[in-house]
């Protein structure tokens, strides 16, 4: 079995051709997640007899001539607070561990008209915010995966799956896949439906993908927008152009070592010049506004559930929810107004070819007590620009380390395209994590 | 305890004066349930202690003056197909049993905002079609209390709350009301939301209410239509014209029997006279109609579904699915053509004061083994017009008898103010079933 995880981009082609088979793809990833998952804990729910079954179907469906679409035969995982008809929807909630949705979300529909097997759910922290899963860093055990999309991370990480549906409100996918060495890609806010998706702050809440290689992203992302975008051929053919630019006075929350991997591997980078960019005035007023409008959206999600079954949240969501319960209007109404603001100054500097570009998580992977810092994700929420993270280094102990590039709304054609630039740029060496003793 | 079932009409007012506290209300539905549940089996979920705290808070609101709505304090059941977000929404299935939606259906949304206290889950047939149920019929334990809304009807028959929510595709409100001796409203084909419930067929399902008297059906409609309607006030001042028809040629379906009963009942009804209207052209092919549209629907609906999980599925839904995946396009286009052609006939027939009068079942309730015949009611469901049924007389062995009144279009207003005239004429004296022995 190589030791580096297999791609979309790889395995799609010849399944179309029949060289390799949906059941044959299947127990590739099944073998995997045989080595990882004890130790790993990225999934919720996994049957391995339906996911036979289905893969059986697809294997006869290509015999046949019926060859669905991108993802025929493609194992994804799916983050438990996506809806999936015939699976548990959990949510990381007590209550609702053994509750059935009665229709898939349309991200889902989507995945498969595509010929997506949707091998599982991945876990997630409860209802998606920061309280730790269970799910480990595949890395290293006593590290967080990232939260809250863990399980997705973790399993893309271990070639369990090709690719992972999963959704960020603050850092939920960027951080998590960085931490456990995936690219993934936040779309636009707005971009990608979340019918059938738990909202922790409709605001807020984007549905994005996780993969081995950014080209994976952008056949994810292509079957999962709509209108439908054109991403996978313009990442083939190279971005026309880049105007790449760095932030001034951002990379202050980052930790040392992590910036210094950060800048090793940028220095790879072979654009005409990396510039640098002013943040706006009142970038620095985000954190609040996006706590403040995170808050409100959880308190009007899940309030009265919370009055009803205490019991079934974890203190750090009940926190938040407290906390929106007691913000006032004038608060959010500041925190929209700054929204307002910061886009319309952003929108200036993000031109066509425009590519912003910071490390991806301001840490490495911390203890299992946390999920990490998002301070350089939530923005990207807040703002509702498309973000792509790339593994582009590694710590001495071999933890990974992502670079984010960040483009205008609904840019993430150009955005894909410069990030598997960057990517070659980096030629960052993909490979399983250590098997677990 | 009094033997005859407590009403919304009769409570609400000594809510609102404090004459009686939501607590004392609900203990006394709690006692029923005590008596009656054993044997009758009308509840798949029902939380005393939960129950007993939302009393608790209810009974606190009136004494600081927080009166919510009509419905302050009433015991309500929700039948289990349609969504309350902190309890199971099993719809029968055996996969869904502990499955809890994350919001509640609109109407429930609704009967909380009027201060409705939500008791629990009544059982529905599987996907509320014809498979029979676990729930006995309160007047003879051996017989079906009807379905779909078995346990709306068993549990508002027996005081064990004072109203109901039940649905109807075919005859699965005026039905079980009819064979347990309760009143039922089906409203007009899209009067009622139908979001956050398991659809059996779109294009034929309503959502309705049961209680134990007309009034009480008003008050309850009130509440969950949208745009409210004003139907208690007519009901009280009583309609100011009724233009009362038979249909020609309609009761030959009807047992003989049960004929009897609803012409012994209906003579004690005084209108100027009740004449007779003429069935139109094509009424008689409204069965294979009303059949081919319902099965495509439930084919559409659960199609996918029964091909994955087989074994959650019984005989009947399970044909009813297969017949429609074998309908053509062309059997559902003359179905929906001879719809349009019927409705534009009765429109005529229809005015401002008409009401037609039909026995609300052919039927006395039947045995377990089915859930009785639809034959008086899927016309109604298949033509959109908001019908309403009333209990009228009995059988020489107890067994309840009603009378179905239709009026046009959104004319619920008329129909019940006439319903509840014809209630006052047949002097049908509530009272609670024989203790189980």
């Amino acid at each position: 079995m190589p030791d580096e995880p297999l791609t979309i981009s790889a395995a799609a082609p010849l399944i179309r051709t029949g060289e390799l088979t949906p059941s044959e793809l299947l127990e590739q990833c099944l073998r995997r997640i045989d080595i990882y998952e004890p130790a790993v804990q990225a999934w919720v729910y996994l049957d391995r007899q339906r996911a036979r079954r289905e893969a059986e179907r697809l294997t006869d469906a290509v015999k046949k001539g019926d060859y669905r679409g991108p993802l025929h035969g493609i194992p994804i995982g799916v983050k438990d607070i996506i809806d999936v008809f015939d699976m548990p929807t959990g949510c990381g909630s007590k209550l609702w561990a053994n509750s059935y949705a009665r229709r898939d979300a349309t991200v889902v529909e989507r995945l498969r008209a595509a010929g997506a097997l949707i091998l599982g759910k991945t876990v997630t922290t409860p209802f998606a915010f920061t309280d730790p899963p269970k799910t480990r860093n595949p890395w290293n055990l006593d590290r967080t995966p990232g939260g809250s999309s863990s399980g997705s991370a973790a399993a893309v990480a271990c070639g369990m799956c090709l690719g992972a549906l999963g959704t960020q409100t603050g850092g939920s996918l960027t951080r998590p896949a960085s931490y456990c060495g995936v690219c993934s890609l936040k779309p636009s806010y707005g971009r990608v439906s979340v019918e059938g998706v738990l909202p922790l702050a409709p605001d807020l809440d984007h549905v994005g993908v996780m993969a081995n290689c950014v080209r994976d992203l952008a056949i994810l992302f292509e079957v999962i927008a709509a209108p439908v975008l054109a991403c996978t051929s313009l990442v083939d053919s190279g971005p026309d152009q880049v105007e790449l630019y760095q932030l001034h006075d951002y990379f202050d929350a980052a930790e040392p070592d992590l910036l210094e991997i950060y800048r090793t591997a940028t220095r790879a980078i072979e654009p005409p010049e990396v510039r640098q960019l002013k943040l706006p005035t009142g970038f620095s007023e985000i954190p609040s506004a996006h706590l403040t409008t995170m808050s409100v959206g959880a308190a009007s999600v899940h309030a009265e559930r919370l009055n009803r079954h205490g019991d079934d949240y974890p203190p750090r969501i009940r926190e938040l929810i407290q906390q929106g319960l007691m913000s006032t209007a004038i608060d959010l109404s500041n925190a929209s107004r700054l929204r307002i603001q910061l886009r319309r100054q952003f929108k200036k500097a993000l031109k066509e070819f425009t590519v912003l570009m910071t490390p991806a998580t301001s840490d490495l992977p911390p203890s299992l007590e946390t999920t990490g810092r998002p301070v350089f994700n939530f923005p990207w929420s807040f703002l509702e620009y498309p973000t792509v993270s790339v593994p582009a280094g590694r710590s001495e102990v071999g933890l990974p380390v992502s670079i984010q590039l960040i483009a205008g709304d609904n840019n993430e054609p150009h955005l894909l395209a410069s990030a598997a630039w960057a990517e070659r740029c980096f030629a960052f060496p993909h490979r399983l994590p250590p098997v677990p003793a």
